[in-house]
């Protein structure tokens, strides 16, 4: 049994229901024993729908299925399962996709485009689409408003904590709700919607507009988080909107540009976010969370780029699982990103310590000061390069000897 | 003390002598103790050179000194140090770096810009160049054509055996000779000259020429390995020819198009693929050494990428490290590498075993046999695409836990 990582949140947070919303989770026996690997989430009439999926050339069967029926914008379900990410299954794994969402429909009494899907786990084997057919009708019926925790748990694979945020947020008249899970916890890296995250809400939101908000809302949140650089077949992020507060007063929103989103923007962001960090803290192995900020570059999208190229750098998350403040590193990073830097203008930060500034080692460094501060379980890196006004931030963690044994032995 | 990579070379090859060379090491104590960490190779008049020099934005003093002097083409010097890479040192390392250059010169006995200079290790941190200079009138006295598996030696790191080949071809009517030695181990990526290699040959050829001759045959060897995606701020990989062949026989060669050129072409594209392996073989806590080809591509520069990307995968390196024969890992690098793929094409083979084809697992898979292969020393991975012609080829290792903790600990 892995040990919860040593970053998790001191509590799991407790989610209020979402009106519109009903959950299920159950047992199936995909791959796990003793534990719950489906979640199903039943929604009200009328709920929309908008959607961010990975960018993998070959994505998984239920990321097709997504992006085909996003479109319409219109959800009644969504049926989850862990253990078994049904990519590069081929034939078969569109066929189990179509069944599943068949029956679902059935059940519940709406179209299988209506009904969205995803999958987690292990990439080429065959799922067994059967195991989650004999519970389906079942976890329907049982649905309930309660249990985000346990619906969190059903989607986890290598997560070591389940991952919930929650946020509360005005429209209008009245307080609207918006609650998310999220499942890391390697293969992931920006350019995506980050493995697998779920957010719901009561707001009364049109499906376009929807689709913009999360667009804009995953560029700092999700698509700024990389545990390992590489990017999952399966990444799906899904926003539903039951729009179940029109009935208390809140107005239905039809542009993602009305100015009565103000709070909500805020809120949807700050969920996501907050996700977002919790995969961070969740990285396979991670003992630290790195959060690097790049500013001084020549626009945001350069910023971004080299905070990547420090985040994704085996050698700088390797010194930093070492508590070595091995800042050199840091240079090597920005030299290879590959964008604009000027080595005799660069300065870096651990924390509040200015290590190295205008190309060399800080005159006031001091060794032992920066080999305390590494100890933290927080470690903050900033970079200047002094060029311009870009700027960004990205959250990673550090490269352990348990990422390694952890991915040196997930199949068998 | 670091065992010897499994991986590492049945012998130690033996170098016969350069017409034109002279090698000298010394134990300086710049970092390390008990052990030689200066390299100084001294050149009869007439030498020409070529380097390919690392492309990082942060390049180290001695990097920006070849840089300066490779244009003109002459060398008769080549000062090497290891223990500290004189990187991110400002005005102190460039003044260091003149000051080698410029005693070398005087006991040589030739202008400063024609003494060669590399450095290696620890970036950051401010070299003491006085420690060199304290030898190196000494060493220049002491040279001879011989010890050049105690030259390969002297430039190691972390390096866990020295990295020496040879070759000879006939050039006109005489024999010429070429021999390389080189130093790795991690902070290894291609898209540059991958850290320290020095080559030296008699062959009378022109410095154009040879700098042609060398930017081609870098492509298939130095630039088509990767250990762990990190560009070093100090790659260099310098090409010295001394002419002394010209002595014998050969003819002097002005243009790289000469078409006795054709069997040294061979002969260096042998020497740089021999010590490419050869670092790969020794990335630093490597156990296997796996060979990557990817072919069906839309150009070999697709190609490229789509093998770089499954050869810096972390999940892929670690499974293989666990001897996993985690197909699917595969597939996803191919997914993310964002160059033209088609899931519902694309094969894979591990050694002779196809393990998955036209999007899914081969239904002659053997869970069996392909985890046996994964316990060869040598793995060799094939992805055809199926779009095209084109085809390339990279060398890598696997990502072990000792990867972690020498670099987890390496300033320290």
């Amino acid at each position: 049994m892995v040990a919860v990582s040593p970053l998790a949140p001191a509590a799991v947070p407790k989610l209020a229901p979402i009106d519109g919303v009903r959950l299920a989770t159950a047992a199936a026996g995909i791959r796990y024993r003793d534990r719950t690997d489906v979640l199903v989430a039943v929604f009200d009439p009328g709920t929309a729908v908008a959607g961010v999926l990975t960018r993998s050339k070959c994505p998984s069967a239920p990321v097709d299925w997504c992006r085909e029926h996003l479109r319409q914008g219109r959800a009644r379900a969504l049926v989850v399962n862990s253990g078994n990410a049904n990519a590069f299954t081929g034939a078969r794994g569109r066929k189990g996709t179509r069944a599943i969402a068949a029956l679902a429909g059935k059940v519940i009494g709406c179209p299988a485009s209506h009904v969205f899907l995803a999958s987690t786990g292990v990439i080429g084997e065959p799922l067994d689409t059967g195991k989650i057919e004999a519970v389906l009708e079942r976890m329907s019926a049982a649905a309930t408003p309660d249990g985000w925790e346990a619906a969190a748990r059903a989607i986890m694979t290598t997560d070591t904590f389940p991952k919930l945020a929650t946020a509360t947020a005005r429209l209008g008249a009245a307080q609207v709700r918006i609650n998310g899970i999220a499942k890391g916890s390697g293969m992931i890296a920006p350019d995506m919607a980050t493995m697998l995250a779920f957010v719901f809400t009561d707001a009364p939101i049109a499906a376009p507009a929807l689709r913009a908000l999360l667009k804009e809302a995953v560029v700092d949140t999700f698509n700024a988080v990389t545990i390992d650089g590489d990017t999952s077949t399966s990444d799906t992020l899904l926003l539903f909107a039951t729009g179940a507060a029109a009935a208390r007063g809140a107005p239905r929103i039809v542009r993602a540009g009305d100015r009565r989103l103000s709070r909500f923007r805020a809120a949807l962001a700050q969920v996501l976010g907050d996700l977002a960090e919790q995969l961070a803290r969740d990285g396979e192995g991670a003992r630290k969370l790195v959060r690097i900020k790049v500013q001084g570059a020549v626009s945001k999208k350069s910023a971004r780029r080299i905070a990547l190229s420090i985040a994704n750098s085996p050698l700088v998350k390797t010194a930093i699982a070492g508590e070595d403040a091995n800042w050199g590193r840091v240079v090597m990073a920005v030299g290879k990103a590959g964008e604009p830097a000027e080595r005799d203008k660069l300065a870096i930060w651990f924390g509040d310590m200015r290590v190295a500034v205008a190309g060399e080692r800080d005159p006031a460094y001091d060794e032992g000061r920066a080999s305390a501060y590494m100890k933290r379980d927080v470690i903050d890196l900033l970079v200047d390069l002094k060029l311009g006004r870009g700027a960004d931030r990205v959250l990673t963690c550090d490269l352990t000897k348990e990422y390694v044994a952890i991915n040196g032995g997930y199949r068998s």
